[in-house]
């Protein structure tokens, strides 16, 4: 058990608006927007894509799709007309993206990435890399944020069970502590969660948007835990997948 | 019970910061800051101040008392040099206010009061109003909006649970509904923690902040439920005691 004095911190902030208030004496933030960015991401790097692009603007992403790139968009759930696919996870396994450079824009977590990249080092969280992710973050044992996608700048269920299961699993470990209200509550609300997660997100109203654009294979996918060890990392503007060290 | 489609809503914002994404549409504004204004302004009109005049800043606050007026102010917890009180209950039960009126500032609270005055009807809330409060806002049934004065901006765990509270109650009744994941998560908080609101709160960061200033004693107060029936309402930038409306 390493002493209060010497623990780092981990905190959970909830929308990319509060992002400011928070970000100074961090190292490592974690972007999660589980419905579904940053499980798209995940999924997209685990299946050999090779690296992407965020971006946070859709103008963006059609420059480089004029530029001959593969780019990818979704605005309020919807795939972007003009592009093949959006955040679909499914979309990004497919075989032909393989080794691939691939440029996304999304409704919240691109943006929340954006917001992160003044950090030295980002990741990308999800509940499919959730063990991975810790397990890798209690190594680092910096002063670690969670930064939550949300949904337009208002905080969303399935973004702060996530953050709360990271800070749950990181605070469990006795080396981080929590000093703000937002990461104990996130910590209580994905207790309340973790025995039934898919009838918990039932309330949560993007799952309810996102049932009306019939994506529920999508949802399934998104809030299924571990079924990946990939973790994305950004490095110099690309998100590729973070290599895993060996054991001397 | 009350069609869907006829319900109210009901939503909780979690701090001043994220308002004005929220107060279209709401017709009351129940306003909260458990720890301590909104226990306070609750206190002090229960126990006999005829009004309250809430002011954002410290200038305000002394502007008016160099114009004779009895003013009362807190900062990050501790009375502000040159006022007599800040915003400890007990400090408002003093027999000798009874009948005047008292300006106050407060770090979050009064600041929450102004955003919400942009509403047609703001209202105060805390622990020890709880019930009558909800009772009047379900005979009320218009659009409610629950705001929180969080800390700093940041959100706080005993807002949080008392805007989950009324939330619930609201929700209970069957007249309101709620489209926000802030006002599920903040209901399901609230469940968490109220068999045990004492210890959960011992989680929060505002407590352990509160409890290093020696005011145990106000933190008890003002987490207990129910002790009053008193609701402040916001009349002319007065708050005054609302009139219990005799049944017909």
């Amino acid at each position: 058990m390493v002493p209060l004095s010497e623990r780092k911190l981990v905190e959970v902030c909830y929308t990319p608006g509060q992002y400011h208030l928070y970000k100074e004496n961090f190292d490592i933030v974690v972007v999660i927007d589980v419905l579904r960015a940053t499980s798209a991401i995940t999924s997209a790097l685990h299946h050999g894509v090779e690296k992407i692009i965020p971006v946070s603007s859709v103008e963006e992403a059609r420059a480089y799709q004029s530029q001959g790139y593969i780019a990818a968009a979704e605005r309020d759930g919807q795939v972007v007309e003009g592009f093949p696919f959006g955040n679909s996870p499914y979309a990004f396994m497919d075989p032909a993206l393989k080794g691939k450079t691939v440029v996304l824009t999304t409704t919240n977590g691109t943006k929340a990435i954006q917001y992160a990249s003044d950090r030295p080092t980002v990741v990308i969280g999800c509940l499919n890399n959730l063990d991975a992710l810790c397990k890798w973050l209690i190594e680092q044992h910096r002063n670690t944020l969670i930064l939550a996608s949300g949904w337009k700048d208002k905080v969303n269920l399935e973004d702060t069970i996530c953050g709360g299961a990271i800070a749950d699993i990181l605070l469990d470990s006795r080396k981080f502590r929590a000093d703000e209200d937002s990461t104990v509550a996130a910590k209580f609300i994905y207790r309340s969660a973790k025995e039934h997660l898919w009838s918990f997100l039932r309330s949560s109203s993007h799952r309810r948007r996102l049932v009306k654009l019939n994506i529920q294979k999508d949802v399934k996918y998104c809030l299924t835990l571990n079924t990946v060890d990939t973790i994305p990392i950004l490095e110099n503007g690309y998100l590729v997948k973070l290599q895993p060290v060996e054991a001397e």
